[in-house]
């Protein structure tokens, strides 16, 4: 039997999940993935996605691989994950990627969205994918303070304490931009990584600065200082969505919703 | 004290709720409203809804009758009620009415929709509001279909038996029709009311059409035979939406979504 390195690109409304990453007794999307790959399999797999989501949080084009001797098509294996999955998750697209291939360890950039919705009445249809946020806020001073994260510095500042003592906080962000469209004020960061927390530090820190408790010329040292404190706190988890994840020498099928 | 007579249009995404009715030990958007609005008044408030919703229903614009004493001003209420409420239920407007406007009793005509997800991935942010329905549909045999339910008929065949006995099952069609928008097929319907399951059983009937078991020239002697068993079954609640409610000299504000 031959073995197989597949990747597949999952969409999730992550609010009825606990995140990503596989728990006992709680419901999450890599343990139900795993669950109906090793049924599929008739031996446990193991999939790895390019990284965890907490709870609460949504994916458009979270990517995963594992192995696999089944030799079903792959043009059938999304249907025939998603047929055992909840419609609240999706299987998008598959694909054989080359033997090395690891969904985080081989991941080169990632984009992530913060969705905040303006304005007095948050339609029901829109909140559970948006944070409601109706005082008033300073956006100008926002997109400002949104350039001060571009490059390659350390965001100690910005991740919470569950994250790995020994592990590097230092993060290169390629871009880091915030826009309006009707009701929707939208954050949109590509990094190379981000740290646990670290996209809704970044937001709960820039909604300091929309509510001028904060202005932008304070981000340097904020950065600089390291110091959890002085920023902002953590956005909630509904407003988040994993955009999409790139790979070196490996196209992945962009997806948008 | 002056008692005014109120109405307010409600939005909501029923998937996390047991329908519009109060019912002891459920969770209901009357019984939540019926509870905020007590606690407001300082003694128990009735809250008239335009009709029912059943479990996992959703409403652009359900409209609900109620009187009050407490002088709150008509402006600030919507936040009043919105601030005690679930975010999946919003209230849109308020207003005051006259006092024999009863939400029920008053309303002319009523609005439904019902969208269908086309194709073979229902996204996850869009299968919470839709019924996904993969297979092959002859749309062109459905939407000669529609016609046929529009008039003055006897709706038994497409009513559930927990209707009352001794009502009248004649309403009044004004309009039905079926549009093809992208992935989403969506059914709308406007008459002068509906019965229990009326919209669902119509759509599941429908979709017979479309699937060959049925022809658009069955349905006139489908309705005149009034027999349940021979039309389509119900469809699943998620894709029905209630779009607006309709008053004789008043002007309640249409809402979009």
């Amino acid at each position: 039997m031959s073995i197989r390195n597949l990747a597949i690109q999952i969409a999730y409304d992550g609010a009825d999940f606990h995140g990503w990453q596989i728990q006992p007794s709680q419901t999450t999307i890599q343990g139900l993935l795993q669950s109906i790959l090793s049924r599929l399999e008739g031996t446990n797999v193991t999939i790895q996605g390019s990284g965890r989501t907490d709870a609460g949080v949504h994916a458009l084009a979270q990517v995963a691989s594992f192995k696999l001797t089944n030799p079903i098509p792959i043009a059938n294996l999304p249907k025939a994950i998603n047929d055992l999955l909840p419609e609240s998750i999706r299987v998008i697209t598959a694909q054989e990627v080359p033997a090395d291939f690891h969904a985080r360890h081989s991941a080169t950039a990632k984009t992530y969205e913060y969705r905040i919705h303006r304005g007095q009445t948050c339609s029901p249809f829109k909140s559970r994918y948006a944070y409601a946020l109706a005082c008033p806020l300073d956006e100008t001073s926002m997109a400002t303070a949104t350039r001060h994260f571009v490059g390659t510095h350390d965001f100690r500042a910005l991740t919470a304490a569950g994250g790995e003592e020994h592990q590097s906080t230092v993060r290169t962000i390629y871009s880091s931009e915030i826009h309006r469209n009707s009701d929707l004020l939208t954050y949109r960061v590509r990094g190379n990584g981000f740290l646990y927390h670290m996209v809704r530090n970044i937001v709960g820190t820039l909604i300091e600065v929309g509510r001028g408790n904060l202005t932008p010329d304070d981000l340097p040292k904020l950065l600089a200082d390291k110091d959890r404190g002085a920023a902002g706190p953590t956005a909630p988890p509904q407003g988040l969505f994993l955009i999409s994840v790139e790979y070196e020498n490996l196209h992945i099928q962009t997806v948008h919703g």
